[in-house]
């Protein structure tokens, strides 16, 4: 295979957004009755067209660094921006291995009896097409649109303004691929401007969910303003409580890594609460530990008559620092925990530290969040950790998906009925026949 | 049990919706977690407290009934408001039966050992608070107050004006129920007035779903007002598509029971697409059937060659009758046909009539609706007929739950994990301790 893109890959040209979503939708209906194999074939094909377009992604890459150099772009983001050699092959290594995950799509999920001759089958499949917004960083666009073809779904990616060379380069090659594999290529489009952010969230006929990659306040955004489902969290607020019946070597264990193992993530600790009855002893040892780890703590009023800390205040209890930075609470009891989670929690992941296991069921049970853990880090709430293969983003929301979602989170189902010349009036009346109901897996 | 109402029972006169609802979420959250048995009890007394109550909920039905013939109320909307005694202990004995199904919470879906003594565990659980509001019929507050305590969520339910002493009877009984069997009976909450509409889809904070029943424009009006996820379809716009390989027979069957067995369901076919190949014969017998039937028809002009029939305009193709009245299309193919159903179905149910089994498996695959159908009526569309023993309600949306859904629509899952001090730096770095991910299911 060579980097060359034939014509049938090149990027539309065509600036109507509701014709390329439908154009989309048509290519992904094609992507969607293929079997595994070829689906599997097509994300292969993608891997090694990207390989051979290493060169001119990087190059691309390059031109964007140092625009954004020139724009006086922020470290953090210009480090999200960069591809390097390494992460590039890293990346698209992780699309070789999207490959070899089970296929979510062909699940049956219910088989069953109706009646003699008539079955119902629940069954996986593709929910169509995605909008994925994303912010600076180009690899997800590689990421994204390899989970997309295997779940066998079209994908609109709009990228950030700042990674507009590296996208184009990276969407051509996997283009390329997919044509390569005799895939439509239009199952994968490159937005690029920010108005056609606002005109995508719109597309509620032709998208059936939008994954926002960015800041809290820009998935927010998304959110307000879209009818489409929206996959993702706008806030990572996380708690780890530390029961009287801790053990308390375990619980400054997990509170370092809830909160340092990697700050930045939305599975980070935010808010320590301490039952008042170990405080005394537990919150000098913890608050040491911490700040061995450059941690900076700010604690409630009872906090401070444990250990020397800046003061917390409301504001604190509601706030992602995304940051070495950790609020504490004292807290009266069980209760008074449970409260303040209920209160504040973004409903992602809270933990309890106890050796209790009453206790713990009781947490487990009560606190309404989407990941609930017992004596372990927060940190653990990650589809890769979780053993899902690939995490497509984790949701906050009540419905499911819920938590860390996997490329199930991709698919939809249908039910199929096979009868033959089976009617309802059957059914119903005086004389109705009975169902079977019988299940058949 | 008698049907004297206990004072902890009465209906609240807080006007503070966010007040009542968080009361309803406290309550939900009690009832979320009794076991299975204590929530089948809870029914049980729901049950006997409406048997014992049956006079004053018949009287104050007999009220409403009085006022909505003196106020010019339409005769379907009438039908709907009256309760006699059999529509009631009919319904009542719907609330033991819902008492008998499967428990929807604390099924263990996933679980997975992620490290020794590491353990993950996917578990039903319920959502919290539902809101549902539903115009004239009375007996809906029976039957989602029953399936709400099933599934251990709180409800608030708004009624329509037409059934306000009706409803307030009924809630009256269902706490009192609610009450004898020592559950708060904050779990069921009722609203009167219209204005409570808006504010109840303003509380998503609150509510964790949406369940509008009642026109295609009130539904229509709840999705484009609400941040809360909503259960349910504005329109039923479903196909018949009678191939060039159908057994002319069982099409007919077919057709007309789609048609006609409850014209008014949104399962109900409203537009039949005829192959071209065989419409010379099939439609002068299917019209004939139809019109045996009472079924007015309308016929593109390519049906008006073979059938003397009224003409059909564009708006027919997008129209729900919920009548009897029938849009009927020639198609020159079976890609024209899967083409009309993409642009004008609701994505409800689509049935194809053939003994072609590679198109029929073509058709099941390629068209995008909750229900695909092959030599069935579309009246199967059902959560009873599909053995899920109670329906929720029929979704249209992408997203699961899609189609009818049952019990299992009003539950939510969480991930829980249970560790001895594990610690997620454990598994990363250069020195990584590999997960084993070993299902334990």
């Amino acid at each position: 295979m060579t980097a060359t893109v034939p014509v049938s890959s090149t990027l539309p040209t065509d600036h109507d957004l509701t014709a390329i979503a439908r154009r989309t939708r048509d290519a992904a209906q094609g992507l969607a009755i293929l079997p595994t194999a070829d689906r599997n074939a097509a994300i292969v094909a993608v891997a090694e067209a990207l390989s051979a377009a290493e060169p001119e992604i990087l190059a691309a890459n390059t031109i964007d660094c140092e625009q954004a150099q020139a724009d006086g772009i922020a470290t953090p983001l210009y480090n999200r921006l960069k591809l390097d050699a390494a992460k590039l092959s890293g990346t698209i290594a992780g699309v070789r291995d999207v490959g070899t995950l089970a296929d979510p799509v062909g699940e049956v999920q219910i088989h069953r009896e109706l009646d003699t001759g008539l079955t119902l089958q629940r069954i996986t499949c593709p929910l169509g097409v995605l909008g994925v917004i994303f912010e600076a960083r180009p690899d997800a666009a590689i990421q994204i649109s390899s989970l997309a073809i295997k779940s066998g779904n079209g994908v609109i990616l709009k990228g950030g303004r700042e990674a507009i060379n590296s996208c184009r380069a990276i969407v051509a090659a996997v283009r390329a691929g997919l044509a390569a594999a005799g895939v439509d290529p239009d199952v994968v489009q490159l937005l690029t401007t920010r108005e056609e952010t606002r005109s995508l969230l719109a597309l509620d006929r032709y998208v059936d969910l939008i994954i926002p990659r960015g800041s809290n306040s820009f998935v927010r955004f998304v959110q307000d303003n879209t009818r489409i489902p929206v996959l993702g969290h706008a806030d990572g607020i996380c708690h780890v409580y530390v029961d009287r019946a801790a053990d308390l070597a375990k619980a400054v264990t997990i509170a370092v890594d809830s909160k340092v193992q990697y700050p930045a993530a939305c599975n980070a600790m935010e808010t320590l609460l301490v039952h008042e009855a170990i405080a005394a002893e537990f919150l000098p040892q913890v608050v040491a530990a911490l700040e061995t780890k450059q941690v900076t703590v700010r604690g409630d009023a009872a906090t401070r008559e444990y250990v020397k800390v800046e003061a917390a205040t409301e504001d604190d209890w509601s706030t992602e620092y995304s940051d070495l930075i950790l609020s504490v609470k004292v807290v009266a009891d069980f209760d008074a925990a449970l409260d303040h989670i209920s209160t504040y929690a973004s409903r992602h992941t809270d933990a309890i530290v106890t050796e209790d296991a009453a206790i713990a069921a009781d947490f487990l049970a009560r606190v309404d969040s989407a990941g609930v853990f017992h004596n372990c880090s927060t940190r653990f709430s990650d589809g890769f950790r979780y053993g899902f293969g690939a995490e497509v983003g984790i949701s906050t929301q009540t419905l499911p998906p819920r938590g860390p979602v996997g490329l199930d989170g991709l698919v939809t189902y249908k039910y199929k009925v096979v009868g033959d010349g089976h009617v309802a009036a059957t059914y119903a009346g005086t004389n109705a026949k009975p169902f079977t109901h019988r299940d058949l897996i």
